[in-house]
């Protein structure tokens, strides 16, 4: 469990890129796909290195059998492209949005596709678009799927991500006292890790990067995605819950802990433990070949043995990559198995109104031995007991 | 022109809230529907005032002929929504995502449409839901339109988000100089914004509250959409840009602006003059009745005579609402009239490579009488050469 791989924060090789790519194309090709379509900007960020933020300008990335993608964009982006994508990229302009008649974008758009196509499409395209696709157009994840299991590279760009949020981690914790507001933990929390993302990648997109570090006092930590106000005050004792987590020039990754500002209330130990003692379960059987439902299932189960079972309120874990949420998701109904090069997080959560929250999430990585946490902090409830 | 509508930073009232759906529930009869489904969080926001960050787990509002909408759900947002939405909702609530057989968010969604239906969606809508969505689907935008006219609420909301970057863009002003750094001047205009933010609303929502300001230097003006690092250095003379927006509480608007440091070069004179001539001719044509298209065409018009029809790279508007970039578009190609109670920006641009790029926005309000910016920053070329 100690030797991480190495931290990288260059921009991916075009061979990496060329790489991503062939997946995809392959994939294609087995599902007897002529073009494939992309609107997410996760996928074209994958595969690009560009990012876009979604407005009503549209940028589609028309992904031919084999050979160079054609990213559609609308012109006054061109130039906004060409200084980050890191690809070969054809491109096919339009004026703006909306356009005079046959100018439009969807007129640029669907002379890109070669009539009689069979088109994939992912399920996020909006159906206003998905509705202006030429061919046979049919729903269907590839690019998704192709990121699910990570290359030596991105596994580099997400342990430095999660240098950052151990970073941000400990700030949370030096300055999270009782009475301290929510704004302050997240001034020195998000300016600690955005100086750190900005001092070791000066050149990262800020489209893709954003650090958040905040606490769930008490008063809400049994309910977790309630979102606190500024104004939020840190209470004496606990459960406190940390949610500290950053998009690192494009790589997503997490890490939050359970925590106790000068005393553990007594009604606190029990769930407490019972939560290390659901993790400690996942971890065990998050290996290579494991299925994701299982583990799950588990996990819960762990949980339910110890009472808690109707204290539950979300899956064992998501996986990361680009973002800090996506598949696989350590989840009951997500049947496939784990792999050595997926990465996910692993955080059983036990929910108690009136007592509080219980959680620790980590971004762990799959290998070949099993699973490795690529982030740090205290894990037990004496090191996370902070004397005031 | 002087008489600003006060600034609102309440949160609705139950009647604002029912007047927005009672809007859209009279379009959906006109249009023949009996259940029109939103799955874009921003028209989320604006019938619940509760705002979702998009992922995995689906929020879908459903909402009927008449009565009170549903809104699907995962549990461990219910408490989430039920924190901030501020109009009478039904819930409908999912485990998570994915779940075991049957307890899937789309058996959820579909169990609230009754069979048979005729069932209007946006055309945002993914089109992995679009395709779980019972009944007889068609694609329509009723709340965009819906939107497009304010209130006197929604004014008042918008009023007070021009007063943040207003301050913001002061900030940027006094900030920007040359050699200073992107990082620096980005740090100065939005804290200042987002400090205002928080002492006008202590409880403003941080998933729809943001403030951003920057300036395109001469090196990289000329190319509006292309995004500055942090590390990025401010120069001598001009013409720098800036651009300054700012969601507030779930209210979106911008300010920007063309100017000097220090000295105006020779060459950037006539550009700047014709982009302020296409800018009044823009706001002597922006009153209630004009067409948006002929808007956009005669101010194009207005630079081509000047001799820059060559240096267009974007249509002379959009409109602002909970967002800084929605319908309208004062853009040939969108054939409608203005109406008072439309927020739009006045925008027209020019941009030359080796010179710069010359463009003011303001956030104006469409009048009975006309038109009237509700952001407020220097505009001449004497006002905007900044003294060193």
């Amino acid at each position: 469990m100690s030797e991480l791989p190495a931290p990288i924060t260059a921009p991916p090789g075009a061979d990496e890129l060329a790489a991503r790519l062939a997946k995809v194309q392959c994939a294609m090709r087995e599902q007897g796909l002529d073009t494939y379509v992309s609107f997410d900007p996760v996928n074209i960020y994958y595969l690009t290195h560009f990012a876009n933020q979604v407005h009503e300008r549209p940028f589609l990335l028309v992904i031919p059998g084999e050979g160079v993608p054609t990213l559609v964009v609308p012109l006054l982006e061109k130039s906004h492209v060409e200084a980050r994508a890191r690809c070969p990229l054809d491109y096919a302009t339009y004026y703006e949005f909306p356009a005079p008649e046959g100018g439009n974008w969807h007129d640029v758009y669907r002379a890109q596709i070669p009539s009689g196509s069979r088109v994939g499409v992912e399920s996020a395209m909006p159906v206003g678009i998905c509705q202006r696709t030429p061919g046979e157009t049919r729903v269907t994840d590839i690019i998704e799927e192709v990121r699910l299991v990570k290359s030596e590279y991105e596994i580099g760009r997400n342990v430095h991500a999660c240098q950052v949020v151990n970073l941000g981690h400990e700030k949370v914790l030096e300055t999270c006292r009782p009475g301290v507001v929510e704004g302050a933990i997240y001034a020195a929390a998000s300016q600690a890790m955005l100086g750190r993302i900005l001092a070791d990648i000066p050149h990262a997109n800020i489209i893709v990067s954003r650090a958040v570090g905040a606490v769930w006092p008490p008063a809400l930590s049994h309910d977790p995605h309630i979102v606190p106000t500024f104004g939020t005050a840190m209470e004496h004792g606990g459960p406190h819950v940390s949610i500290v987590f950053a998009q690192v020039d494009g790589y997503g990754v997490e890490l939050e802990r359970t925590f106790f500002l000068g005393a553990v209330p007594e009604p606190a130990k029990a769930p407490f433990d019972a939560m290390l003692a659901a993790r400690a379960r996942a971890y065990e059987l998050a290996r290579p070949g494991a299925n994701l439902s299982e583990i799950d299932r588990a996990v819960r189960a762990r949980i339910t043995d110890r009472g808690y079972g109707d204290r539950i309120l979300h899956r064992t874990g998501h996986g990361f990559g680009i973002t800090g949420h996506e598949a696989p998701y350590v989840a009951e109904g997500y049947d496939r198995e784990l792999e050595p090069g997926m990465l996910i997080s692993i955080e059983p959560g036990i929910y108690i109104p009136g007592i509080g929250g219980f959680r620790h999430s980590d971004t762990v990585l799959v290998t070949d031995a099993g699973c490795v946490p690529l982030t740090r902090a205290p894990e037990t409830l004496a090191d996370l007991t902070i004397p005031l």
